[in-house]
């Protein structure tokens, strides 16, 4: 992919984009000592282009009289989100370098969880009266707009106990006639969103009504704050990861693959593993209980792998589908009996696909009666008619598995492919074996 | 989670909330009827809520003399969406339902392939020249905030070729002194993309930006248009959609889960599944290599399923972790030589872990004897063996696989869990049976 663009500047010394470069090399003292030696305009750039994470490291490590000036470049939203990056001992001195206004502004945002819209949002939206004058109101932003307001796009029209009224953006301000009342040009049927609202849903109601900003109301329809759709290109991000990492069965690694060290990466990873190979150790059982017949017939344990496989991946398909559509809200829960319908259907025709496939693989094989026996077509039949089941299994299972962990409150992104794959292959030897008792009793067992 | 709030409207008739209801069940005559009994303004925001592949369908079954009305409601980057997601032949109709202007600036688009910035890019940004006043800018703005520009938010500087010079921001502009000349407070450092960059690499470019609109250049530095982070967000969701279901072993549905008819969900995942399947058919070979080992120690096939399982595991694992950082820039192409190193270091952590229980899961079992028989400790060693090689072959070849298919120009998404696990399977079965021929021949073979 060709590079972002950006027009020359003149090349002088250490550069952001040297730094940018070395960034997830260097150890915390490097990273400050080049930070300290960018021209003063592209260290605050630097500086506000770094994630969370990599603020509280490069504020820890640079010495503590520099520290109070680069953390009141921060707005109070992202204030508050590097407080909540520390351990809660440091975070109180991190507040004190703060200005009296934004200490009170970050520690109310403190008492929100991070992933919730009160957890999002910025105190410093822009409010009106309804009763101020357009005129007026464009002359009070012209003061707004070289203060510190997060946004003087979007201002929210309130009445004197702060609740809601309307909405007006600046740009229908800009184009009303002057001497129209505000009350006149706002819209009064305005979109918000509680306070306890999780970002997950604040980010499917902003991508679906493609607003700029939202306003953060609490129980009584007093505005606390708004949300930036910045903030929510963040939030997808984010959660879409999370989601991934999930279904890949790891846990949510919450940093930058390259900046989790290696025990780290073992510690996130380690705890599904295990889950699923004490899981998978019920294989060894369901199979020990079937020995006999591997013993009579040494063909069946062919197509174990095979056929546990197909299950999985039919599984893993189905999980994935559903996962993604519940958290963009495509499907909510009391869809699941559309999705098992249509998931039922679906896995019938791909069961019977790889179910013919399957028949044909045994019974044209070249070599069938000296590997399979003389019975190799009861052989075929048996993996056919497996593989129809366990691929209808898996995608029953796969697919309302993350119903029933949404139901009890739980994610849904934790129906992993591996985890759908490993339920599925205990109870997909099962039905193989079944299977066969049923089909091959008399001939090969 | 409690729903989004929205300010009390009064109760009348069909409402665009119960029209979204049961939008995704209708037909397309139902939806057509529906809409069309809502309100005139409720109709009018509805219909810009709605998706693209939504507002195609709704527009075809709406009666000829309405389309005329929808359309124009439509930006024209909406509008050139929407004429891609049509036939080819439908879309000259769409176009002439188009004022001039309009039609010309959807034609320039529909040049550009759908999922590149110049695809994404509005034409309708604001420009000023360099030695305009700020007064005399403002006044302009006033007048644009009336007409069509997407956004006055962010203004554009060009000389007289319609290269890009700077920009600023209308807060910026409004903050700053009426008689000073546009060429001293705008910003000359912009950052801007090619009109051929990949949206993923858009979406990356503003998340670490936070810029509300980032404009879209050609080879020569002309200006074209201009990316708003507010479809940001749509490609951000898009993307991950898209990743998530090829990590599932999925092709990109491209749709809804619940608007994908059956057939449709048959044939998105028929493809992966029965290429899996004949990737599979690989073990059944292989297993019958080692058929002879199987007969002479059936206790062998006992642990195959955990064996390969682990490996598709933590291949699984390392592919989704690798292919999401990919996505998001935080690993590139570069990397793969770290990747490796801390693949290596981490998988072989995971696998003495599994190893180790796997061997006290043989050699402690109460019935270890008569299930494993006297030489039950190499048994066990074998499986211990076998799974730390398998665990670290599994990560190392999920690693690595997203690199090589970025490195050929293929989504390294495709680097799909059951793909992987599919590709871990028959070699496991390799390693395992390598390792037990090794270990037990003299004693159980």
């Amino acid at each position: 992919m060709p590079p972002a663009q950006q027009l020359p500047v003149p090349d002088e010394g250490l550069r952001a984009d040297d730094l940018r470069e070395i960034w997830s090399f260097a150890d915390a003292e490097e990273k400050a000592e080049g930070f300290r030696s960018l021209p003063p305009g592209e260290a605050e750039e630097f500086f506000l282009s770094l994630d969370t994470r990599a603020q509280a490291e490069l504020l820890t490590a640079l010495p503590a009289n520099e520290r109070q000036l680069w953390m009141r470049q921060l707005p109070p939203d992202d204030a508050a989100d590097l407080c909540q990056t520390v351990a809660p001992e440091a975070r109180d001195a991190l507040l004190r370098l703060l200005d009296e206004t934004t200490r009170r502004e970050v520690s109310a945002l403190l008492t929100y969880a991070e992933d919730e819209a009160g957890g999002l949002m910025s105190p410093r939206y822009v409010r009106l009266r309804p009763d101020m004058s357009v005129d007026e109101a464009i002359q009070y932003l012209r003061r707004a707009a070289r203060e510190r307001a997060e946004t003087i796009y979007y201002i929210y029209v309130l009445d004197a106990e702060q609740r809601l009224l309307g909405v007006v953006s600046f740009r229908e301000l800009f184009g009303a006639a002057p001497e129209r009342a505000v009350r006149d040009v706002m819209r009064s049927d305005v979109i918000c969103v509680r306070e306890d609202l999780h970002q997950e849903a604040v980010a499917n109601l902003m991508a679906e009504s493609d607003l700029m900003a939202v306003p953060v109301v609490d129980a009584q329809g007093r505005i606390q704050g708004i949300v930036t759709v910045d903030d929510i290109v963040d939030v997808v991000r984010e959660e879409a990861t999370e989601d991934i990492q999930k279904i890949g069965g790891t846990a949510a690694l919450d940093a930058p693959y390259l900046d989790v060290s290696v025990l780290g990466l073992v510690r996130k990873r380690a705890g599904w593993l295990i889950v699923l190979f004490l899981g998978q150790l019920l294989t060894a059982s369901a199979m020990a209980y079937y020995d006999d017949a591997i013993a009579r017939a040494v063909v069946l344990a062919l197509f174990i792998p095979l056929i546990i496989s197909s299950g999985g991946n039919s599984g893993s398909q189905a999980s994935t589908l559903v996962i993604r559509a519940l958290a963009v809200g495509e499907v909510r829960l009391r869809d699941w009996g559309r999705v098992f319908v249509r998931e039922l259907a679906t896995s019938l025709l791909l069961g019977l696909m790889l179910g013919a496939i399957g028949l044909l693989r045994v019974i044209w094989w070249p070599t069938r009666r000296t590997l399979y026996g003389e019975h190799f077509f009861l052989i075929g039949l048996t993996v056919a008619v497996s593989l129809v089941w366990i691929v209808v299994w898996g995608s029953i299972a796969g697919s309302m598995l993350p119903f029933v962990l949404r139901r009890f409150g739980l994610d849904p992104a934790s129906a992993s492919a591996p985890f759908v794959a490993t339920l599925v292959d205990v109870t997909g030897l099962v039905i193989y074996f079944s299977v066969a008792t049923l089909i091959l009793t008399g001939t090969v067992l």
